[in-house]
């Protein structure tokens, strides 16, 4: 007997504005029953439920998955396979689910960590990935500038790990967008002064969303400690 | 007396996939009058006009614009001054003008030129980009699979001016994302070659659209020459 399994989709919502929903994550949604997300930790709602609540009307089954912020890996194990199993028992039952991320789900997104547990448990699940405006693209279009043109590159780098792959970026690529500096801004910041790259540096936070907060002199930003979600633009070379 | 113009739209209509038009876009394109183009060069039309083609009902006014592939300096000169003016035609009446362009605005868009060349003769025009799903985005949903997970970079390369930064850039990121390497196939395939990096790429062609062809194994392509709108995903250290 030949068991007819849902599809599991990774839905990329866009990075903040629910506008930048696409038709196709529209339509899924729309007609989807089961929608699974990730639980906000330090707001009440995550973003990604903030983006997509339109859609969770009382018809739909909601999965508010539990993604604790820890380097444990027996309770972030015991978290994947609670959201494995949580997210298989609807497959299983031949349900599609929805699993909704913020931006992109191929850039850091939790999505391919939850699709490796289902697969790795169910090889025969299909899954899907809707992709989503990328916090990358929002950052452009909110400057309104190009991170490329003609000939031009670009390297998209998380700083947490060290600064080497950084500084190395900036020699290779016109145009880097930083992620995830937040616990490292300091050093983020001396190397770009040393550099003389905060005049072309651009800081931006809560993209596309009622808090969001962008800045051009990093002067100001000295001092404070930015938001995990926040991000570096620089424009080494570009001329617009 | 103060002017009222229209404001310009640099609207991105995604990486070939009508669906992959957000609903910012969607909202944009419906309610707008004047929608500009890029005018098909191989094609009679081009594949932004593809995209969009649900939206260009008899009521809309539309300007498809010729940008010639040359490297003449005069040739494109006269284009871009030539598509300026068109557009100013309207946005001096007051009227908003979109323009189309395939993927996101601000990788590789003649829309970066089409705004520069509008501001430079008139600076009070008010430019709004609709970031869109690159084909970097729609490559990595096509193969589901993740460009970056926690702590990994990725970097966007063009080949056709030199093969060093590539080179580099393979050094630095764990995914390179390789543009624009039509006529220099042969050397990009060579080097990714004696790196041992031809199991880890994949070539994308015509992604979203009913021509996409996908192939995992490069050896197949070597005596062909791409065409101009592929691109290669090198992902060197992603474990799914």
């Amino acid at each position: 007997m030949t068991r007819i399994y849902g599809t599991l989709f990774g839905l990329g919502a866009g990075a903040g504005n629910p506008e930048w929903l696409t038709l196709q994550a529209d339509r899924i949604l729309k007609r989807s029953r089961v929608i699974a997300l990730p639980r906000g930790i330090a707001r009440a709602v995550g973003r990604a439920e903030e983006i997509v609540e339109a859609y969770l009307t009382p018809d739909k089954y909601l999965l508010r998955l539990a993604f604790p912020m820890t380097q444990d890996e027996n309770v972030l194990a015991r978290a994947w396979n609670d959201a494995r199993d949580q997210v298989l028992s609807h497959l299983t039952q031949g349900l599609d689910v929805v699993f909704v991320t913020e931006g992109d789900p191929s850039l850091y997104s939790t999505f391919s960590y939850l699709a490796d547990a289902v697969l790795a448990k169910c090889p025969e699940i299909a899954v899907e990935i809707v992709p989503g405006i990328s916090s990358v693209s929002a950052a452009a279009a909110r400057l309104g500038v190009s991170l490329a043109r003609s000939g031009q590159s670009v390297a998209v780098i998380p700083a947490v790990n060290g600064l080497n792959q950084l500084s190395q970026a900036l020699d290779v690529c016109d145009t880097v967008v930083i992620l995830k500096f937040s616990r490292v801004f300091d050093r983020v910041y001396e190397l770009l002064d040393s550099r003389g790259l905060l005049p072309d540096t651009v800081y931006l936070a809560g993209i596309g969303t009622t808090q969001e907060e962008i800045r051009g002199d990093l002067h100001e930003m000295k001092e404070r400690v930015p938001p995990y979600m926040s991000l570096l633009v620089v424009r080494q070379r570009c001329p617009d």
